[in-house]
């Protein structure tokens, strides 16, 4: 097990989230066993992707593009801002197809604990943004873990000050779920955000 | 979501074993989002590990010379050859410093249902290098899975034919643990294979 590049490449796979010692080891095993050609793609695409990709300069989200391709679109609604912790739940609400405006990707989370402010998060971009052109809502769909909640508020706020109308995504029951067991935070906060028939 | 280095970059990744669709993409997003560097380097130790490393002509081994350090070193006693699966395998046996002896590393285990024969682990190879030179002891150290168990059969016949010392690892009770909580195929194994004192 001492040959440098086994062991480089083995080093280098534990940078990936989740992967550890025993994960990546297995993984250089079967590449290099059972997957050359993998090997060599993966290595190309990664240099690609570390090379092409950037910030969409107005909503942040990944792209190759100056602006996105959503940013972009003639069919999107402008009045319309939703604002996401990053492109993977950019992409949960886009599948639903229930949003038809654009998208301020904060690519992060409001935590203080781990040094991350409203500038690494680009609160000055968004309220920049929010404040000109025809925007008329901003909704927040940060997640709804402590953070996400946090950052949504002080977002919340800061765009009310700036005279804007702010929404949240609804906390409530999942669709398809029966009471008995759903835990009572959910419930409270179905009773709490309950909505008139 | 439709940057196609991105989504180049996600579909390479789902050829690591053990990612899906969720992780892949975290692990771009990951590397995309935080780490750049990091995947840079993973491109270049693929790349390098999959032009660099090829098999020990003597016991195929993963390495980058024509014959691995172990079966190289003038330390090592060439009278035992351990029969391994894996390089990992090997790795976990040198670990025990309990084997001072050289290895051949089947990179497989017999599988008809995979179509994987005596071929494709190199059994030709291993018979020749079992039956030339100063060789006294073959120790099959094969998995004990069913595979494992048939590899282990497969080459423990052969090998006493052509009139050499073949043994298996010992199966028995794992060290460190309580009777009561040892699964009663192991307690029989251990029975069967109980060592006179």
């Amino acid at each position: 097990m001492a040959e440098p590049s086994l062991q480089a490449l083995t080093e280098a796979l534990r940078r990936l989230p989740g992967v550890g010692q025993k994960s990546a080891s297995r993984m250089a095993f079967h590449l290099l066993q059972h997957d050359r050609e993998g090997a060599r793609l993966l290595a190309r695409a990664l240099e690609q992707a570390a090379t092409q990709v950037r910030h969409c300069s107005l909503c942040h989200t990944f792209t190759e593009d100056e602006v996105c391709a959503t940013c972009r679109s003639p069919q999107r609604d402008r009045a319309k801002l939703c604002v996401v912790e990053t492109p993977a739940d950019q992409a949960a609400v886009e599948r639903t197809q229930a949003f038809n405006g654009l998208y301020f990707v904060l690519m992060g989370k409001l935590s203080p604990l781990d040094g991350i402010g409203p500038k690494d998060i680009g609160l000055a971009k968004l309220f920049d943004r929010a404040t000109a052109g025809e925007l008329q809502e901003v909704i927040l769909a940060t997640n709804f873990t402590a953070e996400g909640e946090a950052t949504a508020h002080v977002i919340g706020e800061a765009l009310k000050q700036r005279g804007l109308k702010v929404s949240r995504l609804a906390r409530g029951v999942p669709a398809g779920s029966e009471l008995e067991y759903v835990d009572l935070g959910t419930i409270a906060h179905a009773l709490v955000d309950r909505r008139m028939k």
